[in-house]
């Protein structure tokens, strides 16, 4: 009986989707393409003609993915920026995206609905992306976010496309997750006095523009959620190639060198949660990269360069500053999530 | 410190996302539309030319929406047949589908993946939709899924088109939602022996065949997951409208009759997790749908009739079979989810 009672009286005692999602998402709603929004039993686009749909999803889970500390307004900027790297490392334009949102009885509540909602909206605004379905259920604290972007026929980036020769590259800077991750678990430490590492946890700058940019460019791309070696490796994987990078090469912001000096390196290596771009470029398309680069047009340090498959367990060789190799069995951030 | 441990710790010890997706969601993905599936950051889908495209998501939490001894199958058919309900409700055909799956670690293994994935090919086959997205998560029992689905233009089923004199329609039988939900939720009690109950919990027959045959037809529609009062309220509120039903008129199966005589029209008028469309139908188009019921094409029943907007807290009206008034006050599955 017990089962029964659990099943139906949840049920009974909830407040409605209906009044949550009316109350909270429905202004998220209005952007161009949606021709029906919230409050049916889904919603109408309108895609773009002859453009491809680009479809991502990803869960974030309390206590894997963000510390129980984390407010309402952290845990959904995280959520959709997270989800917004994906589309970045397709090279698609998002454009909409559905949320279910598990949340446990204490927290449906007015404030912290309005916090999660304002925090939605704000990167949601800034990605000119519209909400266009929800589902509130009850039970332990999950967001999974579904996006849909947009990118003309074949343009889209893939892991599968890098070649012998091409060069590798990376955006922004390397180490900033793990560090983040750092201010963002443990509380007054040297970490979490830095804002910028905790913007880096709880707002990662998903690289839309750069993925827009790469179209036609670059030959594979990928964003960095499970590590540096780990994401080369699979492009190596679905490229059927190998990679080498150059630890020296690695960029790394002067704030985290100077508070980790001896991790700083296997967190650019292995840390996931970076949500930068890690792609490859052709010889025939290199000066552009190189051109935007050093005219400050794109932030982006080359960091090695792709090889031919061979019979070897590592896709990925790793150069120190003497060119001696590092292991590269540490398998990063292969999270399962 | 501790939260850091978690954050990171369970990073770690998981099988990675990409093993899991590749191997037991891998041979859902290979339907047409799908320029690119499972294994990179995102699917690209080529959506037909001059469609929309219908976006709904539903997530289901163990204890809430399933009961704990649910099999992973019954549990993926369930979960991929409610979220389909919602694309039958718009009269769209589904096309493409993303599973974010919430797993705790002790389930974690091959034998409920399998069973899972097994249960996810049935249903995906059966209405021919591909996988294009998954990510698999560490936590609580979780399944949430976004359908995508395509209707050309204007010609989905909404809520919000009901008018004065409109007929009210429902198809199957009412009251199997609830009767289902005891049969899953109670072993060994009388419900629990019905085969025909059990697969109304676990394999609600998605209207797929009859939203489309509905396009151009029902002014409104909606599916019946929240109880038949409760949403036909919904399509009161979105067309300004009220409606009045007939308990006489209710389609209850014999099997439901005879075991709960005296519950069976609560359930029917209250219970939720029916999965039955509800639609409404102008005078103009009534003679088509009452042919396709007698002659079988259709298997719904006329349930009542729309009426003008009034000042009252009741949308809707239930006539007893002395045409007295029953108390709508009971919510219905109102339900968080």
């Amino acid at each position: 009986m017990r089962e029964d009672t659990t099943l139906s009286d949840q049920k009974h005692h909830q407040p409605s989707e209906f009044e949550l999602i009316a109350t909270y998402f429905k202004d998220l709603t209005g952007q161009a393409g949606v021709a029906l929004g919230i409050g049916d039993d889904g919603a109408v686009i309108n895609s773009s003609q002859n453009h491809q749909l680009i479809v991502a999803t990803d869960t974030l889970v309390e206590g894997v993915h963000f510390p129980v500390s984390a407010s309402a307004g952290q845990i959904a900027t995280r959520a959709l920026c997270v989800n917004l790297s994906d589309m970045a490392a397709m090279g698609a334009q998002p454009r909409w995206f559905t949320l279910a949102l598990t949340l446990p009885e204490e927290k449906a509540n007015s404030t912290w609905m309005a916090d999660f909602s304002a925090g939605l909206a704000d990167i949601a605004n800034r990605y000119n992306i519209a909400l266009v379905g929800g589902d509130t259920t009850s039970g332990p604290l999950t967001v999974s976010i579904t996006l849909l972007g947009e990118a003309p026929p074949e343009q889209s980036l893939k892991r599968s496309g890098a070649t012998v020769a091409d060069s590798i590259f990376v955006t922004g800077y390397l180490a900033d997750g793990a560090a983040g991750l750092k201010s963002a678990s443990i509380k007054n430490n040297i970490y979490s006095n830095s804002d910028r590492l905790l913007q880096r946890f709880y707002k990662p700058q998903p690289q839309i523009e750069t993925g827009l940019k790469l179209r036609g460019l670059a030959t594979a791309c990928i964003d960095i959620s499970d590590g540096l070696v780990a994401d080369l490796g699979h492009i190596c994987k679905s490229s059927s190639v190998t990679a080498t990078i150059y630890t020296a090469q690695l960029p790394i912001a002067a704030d985290v060198r100077q508070l980790a000096p001896e991790d700083c390196i296997d967190w650019a290596l292995f840390g996931g949660d970076e949500y930068q771009l890690c792609f490859t470029v052709g010889a025939d398309k290199l000066a552009i990269i190189e051109q935007w680069i050093s005219s400050g047009e794109l932030f982006a340090s080359k960091i090695g360069t792709i090889g031919a498959a061979r019979d070897s367990d590592s896709l990925v060789t790793i150069l120190d500053p003497d060119n001696n190799p590092l292991s590269a069995n540490k398998k990063g951030y292969d999270h399962f999530g």
